[in-house]
């Protein structure tokens, strides 16, 4: 019995399955998953870096996969540095300026970044970095006027996420940069933009950027595998040491299977770019309005319209307890994650949602829902059938405690 | 064109096929893939730590994915932290060690472990820590008089490989660590068992080790994916920085699929695990005898018998280089890697053949050729057919140098 078998058995099987999670699992497509599969059995699976056929067949797999990552992003394939996880590459775009930069010792990053960020940030204290943490809006858009505040000669680097994870907000980054280049051009500025790729337009030849964060498995290509752009010419040291091969801030890291399908999960997410977004879009705000709309009590977190990321939903809902109401939803078949950081095991309210004012019991009863080019209509109207019975009952039960 | 293509061209399509480079790149099992493949479409595919069916059916999955890792090494599935690679895994068993181990400042290595343990306990050369490396016999073994010499009250960590991963030596890592415990219980023992692990038994119930990495890709497993072992009470702290699910010791880690491949994988490896060491073993020795006794001036690396592993034969042929043998195999369909190390793309002789007294030219002109259960005895022969027309010919090119 591993805990949750129990749970498991009460639960029953939903009449539908609406998965919008997508923030915290995915599948991959079916055609990510067709072109990983000779890879796993047959080809292209050496290392890039030895001498012999299959060894060349990878490297020049290889190439070409990162070449096709490379081509939405409108930069060179040869400043993608590959990782395992968004997290690795939000880490080492931190931690990986640090030993060539000794002299500056500041690092500004906002409230409202990923975690991996922001614990990577506060991680340097206790080696003599000062970090600065920028608020955000009620809307969770950064301050660029705190941000102006801030910038000095002893700031190393500026980490300002593009779009947010939790609620959408597409932030100022094309201000930002130009306030911080403004004062200084050796100031480094990363953006993760793990939220946002496949999502919103990225060209880095309009934007530039010094470091960017990309992830496979937020566009339906398998997890395991990310990308951290380093502009030409930025020198890092990797965070791992190990027998390097193709792959030079990572090393281990090449994997032909993930490398496939990742290449396959860009090429198809930005072949129908405009088509999907417009239709997601469509549905997101379907989704948004039709729960504020059809339910009490409820108030939309993040911005809305263009400010919005075309994918995020995230709702509080009065009077209802998070871990409650993820369980009800899932009774119904309705996948989605509340506004409880799980970390550590400890169940803790968003750090995002507190950021932009939510009180933690707000926080707790907030649901993040995400939709992606798998996602359909009828899906949505099934949502928008069911949730204003789901938080009923779940005020029903918690007495609809007004907050 | 990457490259390499023009290469290829050159290269042609041999009349067979046998892949022998086990030690850089590997197919996974169709088995193993078989039971990733649902998970990539549509199952378990969740967050372990989300509050819904999937997010349940995950836990539930992972929980008993680990149990199977577990199972044949009889540890605890808890004490299994995973990691993306064994590189990975052998930087966290040093690393993560320091934050709360602050006052022994010594590390004892071999000088045959593999680079991921070298060059992570070189790179604490800068925190002010002292490394000594242990030198090996001339057939690999590491010398334990020198580790006896070497522990003192300063030393915090051992790390000791289990078998050595281009000689197949099999290190005495019994007598290692009751050397090491005898001085005194608080130094950590760490053994890299990437190399040992599915081929030789290994139970931690009768060799208490503190630390011990696992990788799934050397026996038919996915790639992106490894363990490590953590005795039970031993405190350490991440590498990484981020939001923590399941695994505490590497954020953003968890992966259903590769999870699901990697105890497939294990499963196999085990389920028949003395009838494949005994083909394999015995294949090794057709292949190892077959061809120093067939081709003149050639000579063995690392030692033979029980003392060796299993899928393990390294030769030296001297008057060949090695780069021109890996290529001239490989126009015959022979996959295999030469002793020379790809680091940062520079052709170094492999440390461990250098180690062992190898001359430079001799280390490069050394092939690894690795067996696994998809190795077929038809294989073998046509491998001891090829390999003295290829030594011929790459001796007549050179010249044959006497070395």
């Amino acid at each position: 019995m591993s805990g949750v078998e129990g749970l498991l058995k009460q639960h029953g099987k939903p009449i539908k399955d609406v998965y919008l999670d997508w923030e915290n699992g995915s599948v991959v497509d079916k055609e990510v998953l067709d072109v990983m599969i000779p890879i796993y059995l047959e080809k292209t699976f050496g290392n890039p870096a030895i001498t012999h056929k299959i060894g060349w067949e990878t490297y020049d797999f290889y190439v070409k996969a990162k070449t096709a990552i490379a081509k939405p992003l409108s930069v060179d394939p040869q400043t993608l540095a590959l990782t395992h996880s968004f997290t690795e590459s939000n880490n080492l775009a931190i931690k990986g300026l640090l030993p060539l930069n000794k002299k500056k010792k500041k690092i500004i990053v906002s409230e409202a970044e990923h975690l991996s960020v922001i614990h990577t940030a506060k991680s340097l204290f206790n080696q003599q970095y000062h970090v600065d943490i920028i608020p955000v809006s009620n809307d969770g858009t950064v301050n660029l006027d705190v941000l102006q505040e801030k910038l000095d000669d002893d700031t190393l680097l500026v980490s300002l996420q593009t779009t947010n994870h939790e609620l959408g907000t597409m932030q100022p980054v094309k201000a930002a940069l130009e306030i911080v280049k403004d004062k200084s051009e050796e100031i480094f500025f990363h953006t993760d933009a793990t939220a946002a790729f496949g999502r919103v337009p990225i060209d880095y030849n309009k934007l530039e950027v010094d470091l960017a964060t990309f992830n496979s498995n937020r566009i339906l290509g398998p997890k395991g595998i990310a990308a951290l752009y380093v502009r030409e010419g930025i020198k890092m040291k990797a965070l791992y040491e190990g027998q390097l091969s193709v792959e030079i801030l990572s090393p281990d890291v090449e994997n032909p299977a993930l490398l496939a399908g990742f290449a396959k999960a860009v090429e198809l997410q930005f072949s129908k770019f405009d088509q999907v977004k417009e239709n997601i879009t469509r549905l997101r705000d379907k989704l948004l309005y039709g729960l504020l709309t059809s339910i009490e009590r409820t108030e939309m977190n993040g911005p809305s319209g263009e400010r919005r990321a075309p994918d995020n939903v995230n709702i509080s809902y009065l009077g209802c307890e998070g871990e409650a109401l993820t369980v009800e939803c899932s009774m119904n078949g309705i996948y989605v994650s509340s506004g409880s950081a799980c970390t550590s095991r400890v169940l803790m309210p968003s750090h995002i949602l507190t950021a932009i004012g939510r009180k933690p019991e707000e926080a707790h009863g907030s649901l993040l829902m995400k939709l992606n080019r798998l996602n359909t209509e009828e899906q949505v109207d099934y949502v928008l059938e069911r949730m204003p019975k789901i938080i009923s009952r779940i005020r029903s039960i918690t007495g609809g405690i007004e907050l």
